[in-house]
């Protein structure tokens, strides 16, 4: 319980964090999570363009918030990366994480297991290990390997129900967090000088009551990506944002696949992964055997259309989880940061008061 | 809380119940479950002609059972029905339903919503509403409707990750038993008159840390499946046992489909449910481009072999949850239901005392 705080200090138990959703989660949103006591994560996603401007402003927000504030020379926010995007991006992001020592990265997709272990050691060695290593996963055996290989601070455990990129094929947290959770421990049990990462769950969490169960199958912390879409200091247009506040039953309403990636053009995804939507109209044309040329133009054209583009009816990829349905209003990063620790924790106390 | 407890006065909170698996949860778990202080299913699916005995066997242990006598005319054990066997099945089980009155009646997979409300006015008629109805639901829309028709006693909320049938596309527990809880608490609000039912968790909950995670979701039960099958007193094979006992990493080696249904001929499911098992032989070989004619003619083959038809080098149906990996010995139906139960409550304790 207390490893978490620990290594973030200005954060409260339980941690909630804002996953690096790619050029949605930039420093403002990242800065007002942690001011609430969270952990907030910039989405660098395969470019390091947007980097240094981001840890820079970062840097000065935090510098002005008294508890962000001395944070042993880490800035109180992590940056998250796609491994995919190659060798590349690690050297352009070394001297940013050499110069920023941000709080975390978040490692997620590589190519091949070998760059989560160049990623993290040369990480480590330009930080000085100030920097810890995150490492998303969501199956038992990328666990393992991962724990073996890298020897993670935290693994982030993705569930199937998680909006945007996430592997196709895997189950939902209530029985992968445990299964992962046990077969680390015991791994590590087994080899008396591997340090067991902790968990951190993500996937389908929404409120108060998804923390809560996250605690309860073993993590230590959570992370949210759809319910940030519905904060004031998420990158995303009006359409977009108003297109989660109005869809639901999103197990029947979402869907995980590849067709807003080929739409897109971001074609550079490793082949396990896929993206989870709402469903619309690209969606239901595609089903009925439009030609990807006819429904990329489609797309185009809804692109120029600004805020009309989203929508049930309307083409605009909406990445969201399956979980859509639990974000209904628009609140500040702060205060969804806070109320999902706090319900979380009223939650567990009621439960637990009446046993 | 105290609800079902009031329903089922044998058991224990939170309730624990073993799902009604076709032919496979027969009336000697479902009597050991609630002995346990849990409530146990007769899996009677879609043919009645085991009811009437497996109704007598449970009757007959039930009396012999201190906690499980005088039970106000109830049995107290529930049994489990397919309702697209159609309504030849509701005429042949009316009169039994009348004679033993069971505890619950749980309902699953209408061709129609029609059938719901037939079965669940002619249940509570014929049995002066003694036994409680269950209805088995996927999606917020459907939960819903069943609330608005049947005004059921308990919803069950089948997430994803559920073994056997459920919805080919549908959440995780961890999104879909809240947004399930507000909308219907909302309908009953709004309708006055429409009681609220219960909540009952089911799909990937394998031991005490699903289990409590459901209660923080907002359930006031939880059942398996999956996890019963390793118990002796689930009516399977070693070899499918065995299977589920050595099959891991759910996520990846299970998968919900229409395969096995269409190799053992039970195709009289409506399209939009699917069975989830152990990805085996048959699984690759119909990937891999085989014809069904050849792929049946193996599985018979396999049938005759007996248990080594089973795992996952074999081609035999091993229906289970993504949790699989969870189950790791061959404990009794009892004590896994006494397990689940004290587990999920010692764990929420834990959890709320370092708060």
């Amino acid at each position: 319980m207390a490893d978490l705080q620990h290594d973030y200090p200005w954060t409260k138990y339980p941690l909630v964090a804002c996953g690096p959703m790619r050029l949605i989660a930039l420093s403002k949103i990242a800065v007002e999570v942690s001011k609430a006591g969270g952990l907030g994560f910039i989405g660098v996603g395969s470019d390091a363009s947007i980097m240094e401007a981001e840890l820079d402003k970062a840097k000065q927000q935090a510098s002005q918030t008294a508890t962000l504030q001395d944070q042993n020379e880490i800035l109180p926010v992590g940056v998250g990366f796609l491994l995919w995007a190659g060798d590349k991006l690690l050297e352009e992001a070394l001297p940013l994480l050499e110069k920023y020592k941000p709080a975390a990265v978040w490692l997620f997709a590589p190519t091949e297991p070998g760059q989560l272990v160049r990623w993290t050691e040369s990480t480590r060695r330009v930080t000085g290990g100030k920097t810890m290593i995150w490492v998303q996963i969501s199956t038992v055996a990328d666990a393992l390997e991962v724990t073996r290989t890298c020897q993670p601070d935290v693994l982030v455990v993705q569930g199937a129900d998680a909006g945007g990129h996430g592997l196709e094929k895997c189950a939902g947290l209530i029985p992968l967090l445990p299964e992962v959770d046990d077969a680390v421990s015991a791994l590590c049990k087994e080899q008396h000088d591997l340090p067991k990462p902790q968990l951190v769950a993500a996937g389908g969490i929404m409120d108060g009551r998804g923390a809560a169960a996250a605690l309860t199958l073993g993590a230590s912390g959570i992370t949210m990506g759809t319910r940030y879409l519905a904060s004031p200091e998420a990158n995303i247009a009006k359409g977009y944002r108003d297109a989660v506040l109005k869809a639901s039953d999103g197990g029947v309403t979402t869907e995980r696949g590849k067709l807003y990636d080929t739409l897109r053009g971001t074609t550079d995804w490793p082949l396990r992964y896929g993206g989870r939507g709402v469903l619309n109209e690209s969606h239901r044309d595609a089903a009925q055997g439009m030609s990807l040329e006819e429904n990329k133009r489609l797309y185009e054209a809804a692109v120029k259309k600004g805020d009309e583009g989203w929508g049930e009816s309307a083409r605009l990829t909406t990445y969201a989880g399956s979980g859509v349905g639990l974000v209904r209003e628009v609140k500040s990063a702060a205060d969804i940061t806070e109320e999902v620790r706090e319900d979380a924790k009223q939650i567990l106390s009621s439960i637990a008061s009446r046993l």
